[in-house]
């Protein structure tokens, strides 16, 4: 090794650290990402064309829910005549615009942005997004970014032509202009730069607009593609989601660096004060045993902790036990809402079972709030010999890409979804069978793979809430196969023994030369259930709902039917008339129903939703549960 | 909408957009990261320790082999007394050292390096890692990082005492001093960070050594855990790996906005000298042709080249097709070594099978040359009901994290290994088998998915080449398989015959009261077969070799035995006398096996390593194909 090393040195007259001293420098954060597009999701001229779509639609609906307004997105990508691996991106909103001061810090800079240290849920976060398709963009065509902006209509509309220095990570206006715009307010960028449009693909732009649609239900989005097609996605609800509240930090997951940074440039005067200032769910009395249980007076000054202080209230915060931080900050779907907007967009599929969705309680993970919603749509026409399809959306923004990094994908494959009546290998993998599954994560800080936000980390607290949000579902699932599997079972005996058994007592009378005997009470014998089957369609506007009730046992039944309904005012058309309507029942008591007698019940709901009621449930009082089959028993109160 | 937009401004004096902009703000790339440590591979204790020491290794690493120092690298992980999940990490290196003025900087601000734009593979490239790191000791501990530098022995050796303002992206020096170190030359960095020490899982600072000596046979490395156990990895060779030389951009790739860059800050007068110079593969001719194709004059200033001149000249590099970039800025590992390595390492597995590891034809990846090695290992005590083990490299540094996110394991995933003989669902997914999959992909610019550096972004080129290199691993591994089973067919039916039909016979015979026919001419009628098998065991320091080879066939056969042989000299004890020795040949020939006659050929080698001989080819020439079993037919030249 010696004789190497020395040789080299002997070839140089200085020492070869100096040599390799003149090569090392610094570079900008745009230098760097630069060389590093990829990074950036700039990696295939497909997906560049996406993630350019994709920076500028978030930023958007942003500013637009930021403000109070509800968002309507003009989409349009237009090919650069003569250049077939060119686009114009066009994107426009409704938003509060922005000051023109801003504009190309905003647009031309890196690390530039309004919400670094906000916690509260947003889709963009690090400043990087859209000065980042501004670089790509003129790294590939050359050509600046234009944007048009206007803040009301006291202001004029300023037009701007952007690029931005590598170099130095800044922005460089080229052009400026006041101009009329009639539209009140809003934000309009136009991009040129190297892409590649495919609307086949499932990776592209046409999903990523569907897809953000179908989580965003109070954004109207217009896409308009390459060869004019243009695709109207409307609001579905004109509710905007409740406003996000931003929180300060809490302390669990708190690093001892940055807590030594809060103590340093707060404006408090004391350690309580400070505590009950810099974060969430600190109370005065709570501050006070935190100081206590570090050794740390009370008053001494936030900027005169030391590294030991810092630490010892580090490990009080792990003593006490703080309440989960306030969950105002974050925005969720909510159960209703993804049904809705699943039944919406796979109607197509006519899927034989949506499970019902679930919103979990949040949970924390480094230090944020987070919330995990997840939804199984099973059946119908869809696939059941391939992996199952999987929606994944981070803050309402649809993952298209790098899949196999994400906790989603990694919490799906920990599942053992053989016991929800899907092929598995081993329990172990994404299963195979006829189901999408969805999951979308809400944070104020959603923990990515890397800079182009493709992929959740693999945290373990949040991978094992998103497992327990599909364990949930697939429960729900396994109920629903159990009870289809159950009738099959029930219909194929019986179908067995009424079309069977007459055909041997025919056969076996004749060669005994007697009489067929009267069947009915052996059938009834051989059932021995109570057997309801309902039905439920959508006419003319109205629901209308069949239940049919068959004894098939040897004695006559008496018993109480409920189903479950909020819509008492919606009720038309029950028949027989029922009992009781209301506090959420519809109850009829059946008398008396003889041995092999069957009842009809019906009832019709006028005036609501195709999607607000899809399914009936129904329950059996008064009867002992090893007769009921294709209902539940009753166990509770009406 | 309106409405609602109205109310939020009219609670407002201003438009909205300028309480917005009060928020907007810029942040240093360390506040970034200090934000998103996870995005660095700082997300868990455990992989926060792994990490800091893969940033510090590869560090030396790259300074050892960058001045053509055989490497020898001390690692120790300590634990803090008193604090269980506090950690003391050093790395020594006997590397170049680095001169007084630069440590600060090079451990304490991120984006600031050596191998910014130096086109030649090397582990580190962005200028973050160990500034990273540095970053996260003092994040979580807030105790500065300790340096120890030495550049020769007329320089003293500095030792100082850093940390990073995260605010503004500066190294703060604490403390300096000049110091005796006994030690010629070399770094010494010194952490003290929060993380969790855990040897048994398979992403371990253990399994993280093992592997980075697997692929570097030229390092030597101790390793000193927590509890005190040493470990020492010794150099399996004294030769560096052939410096990798530094080249020029190649224009396969290039993106107009860094031919722009290029041509506003190059030395040359002129458009020709300007490709000449700062391309490679561009000769004096190929640069008069491309102006001359772009209609650009040759002795245009390269600062005046226009937008529409730039675009020209990108379309003439596509229409002549350049020569793929050299290869000597690339360092494979080959595959000499990389069946030595796996060899040595897998050695208590038993393998059945060493596939040979090819090391690919080089192939350019947006511009940058990369290169693919791949290898197999198969059976033994591998376990065969369980997915394939994959060991994943760039640029010979293991890759232990995001397995799903990787081209490697996409590439693996898209072979149809149902053809190699492993069990594989729809010839899609990783395959279960008992084999290990190794790879290793080098770059002078591996496009990483994030800035930890764990998984390789899937772009189509490389993930094709990877494929390839996996499918001629697979296709040796068929041929293995197929012999295996061909051999275990014949001798199975040759023991049913053998044993059997003796039986048969003699009952037969008795019961017919005859005698008990010759068999053997049956037998032989029945096998038709000449049987060739061979045996191969390392004793004494000598290898062993057998060939035993039997005629079940009814006539007498005469042909050539081939054996490939590049130990000429180590030959010994070759029994009978062979024909001929030389020309990479061990030649016999057999003038006469009769009918159900067996014979044996015999050779030894003397003074080889274990591994340099490791199975037999053996072909037969002047028989017909249909009689060989065991060997292959000969159709080539000695």
């Amino acid at each position: 090794m010696k004789v190497q090393s020395q040789l080299v040195q002997s070839l140089q007259s200085r020492p070869i650290a100096e040599e390799l001293a003149k090569k090392q420098k610094e570079i900008s954060i745009a230098e760097f990402f630069e060389r590093n597009k990829h990074i950036l999701g700039y990696d295939s001229p497909n997906r560049a064309l996406l993630t350019t779509v994709k920076e500028a639609v978030d930023n958007a609906l942003d500013a637009c829910e930021e403000a109070g307004i509800l968002p309507e997105i003009l989409v349009t990508i237009e090919n650069v005549k003569g250049a077939k691996d060119e686009f114009i991106v066009i994107v426009e909103d409704n938003g509060p615009g922005i000051v023109k001061k801003q504009i190309p810090k905003i647009f031309g800079k890196l690390l530039y942005g309004s919400r670094f240290n906000t916690l509260r849920q947003s889709r963009g976060q690090q400043g990087i997004g859209i000065s980042g398709a501004v670089m790509y963009a003129q790294m590939t065509t050359g050509k600046p970014t234009k944007i048009l902006s206007k803040i009301d209509d006291d202001h004029p509309a300023y037009y701007l032509e952007l690029r931005l220095n590598t170099k130095k990570n800044v922005a460089v206006t080229l052009k400026e202009d006041i101009v009329i715009w009639d539209k009140p307010q809003g934000t309009r960028i136009q991009l040129e730069l190297k892409g590649k449009y495919a609307r086949e693909r499932k990776q592209s732009i046409f999903e990523y607009i569907r897809r953000t649609s179908l989580v965003n239900p109070h954004v109207k989005i217009q896409l308009t593609e390459p060869d004019g097609t243009v695709t109207n996605y409307d609001q579905v609800t004109f509710l905007l989601p409740k406003p996000t509240l931003e929180i300060k930090p809490h302390p669990d997951g708190l690093e001892l660096g940055t807590l030594l940074n809060l103590s340093k440039y707060t404006d408090a005067y004391k350690m309580t004060s400070f505590l009950v200032n810099e974060f969430s769910r600190v109370t005065t009395m709570t501050a006070r045993k935190l100081c206590e249980l570090a050794n740390i007076p009370g008053n001494l000054k936030p900027k005169k902790l030391s590294l030991d202080q810092a630490k010892a209230l580090l490990a009080a915060f792990d003593q006490i036990k703080l309440m989960a931080p306030p969950t105002d900050c974050l925005s969720p779907i909510g159960e209703t809402l993804i049904k809705k907007s699943l039944k919406h967009e796979l109607e197509g599929l006519k899927p034989e079972y949506f499970a019902p969705p679930i919103t979990r309680e949040p949970i924390v993970v480094a230090g944020n709030p987070a919330q995990v919603e997840a939804g199984i749509v099973f059946g119908g026409e869809l696939s059941g010999d391939q992996q199952v399809d999987i929606l994944r959306f981070a803050n309402k923004v649809p993952l298209l890409y790098q899949q196999g990094a994400c906790v989603i994908t990694h919490a799906i494959e920990n599942v053992d979804w053989r016991k929800y009546g899907m092929e598995q290998r081993g329990g172990k993998g994404i299963p195979i069978g006829p189901a999408i599954v969805f999951i979308n994560v809400s944070s104020t800080n959603v923990p990515f793979t890397s800079e182009s936000k493709d992929a959740i980390m693999d945290m373990e607290i949040l991978r094992k809430d998103i497992e327990n949000a599909l364990r949930f579902c697939g429960r729900k699932l396994r109920t629903h196969l159990n009870k289809k599997a159950q009738r099959n079972k029930i219909k194929e005996k019986f179908e067995i023994v009424q079309k069977v058994l007459p055909k041997l007592a025919e056969r076996a009378s004749a060669v005994v030369n007697k009489p067929v005997p009267e069947l009915r009470p052996v059938i009834a014998k051989i059932m021995d259930i109570v057997f309801i089957e309902d039905s439920l369609r959508f006419e003319d506007g109205r629901h209308k709902v069949e239940i049919v009730i068959n004894n098939y046992t040897t004695s006559p039944k008496k018993f109480r039917i409920l189903v479950e309904m909020h819509f008492k005012d919606n009720l038309d058309n029950i028949t027989p008339t029922p009992q009781k309507v209301g506090n959420g029942w519809l109850v009829w008591d059946l008398k008396n129903l003889a041995p092999l007698e069957k009842t009809v019940f019906s009832f019709e709901l006028n005036g609501l939703d195709k999607d607000s009621y899809d399914g009936n449930d129904i329950y059996i009082d008064g009867l002992n549960a090893i007769y009921i089959v294709g209902a539940e028993p009753w166990h509770g109160v009406e």
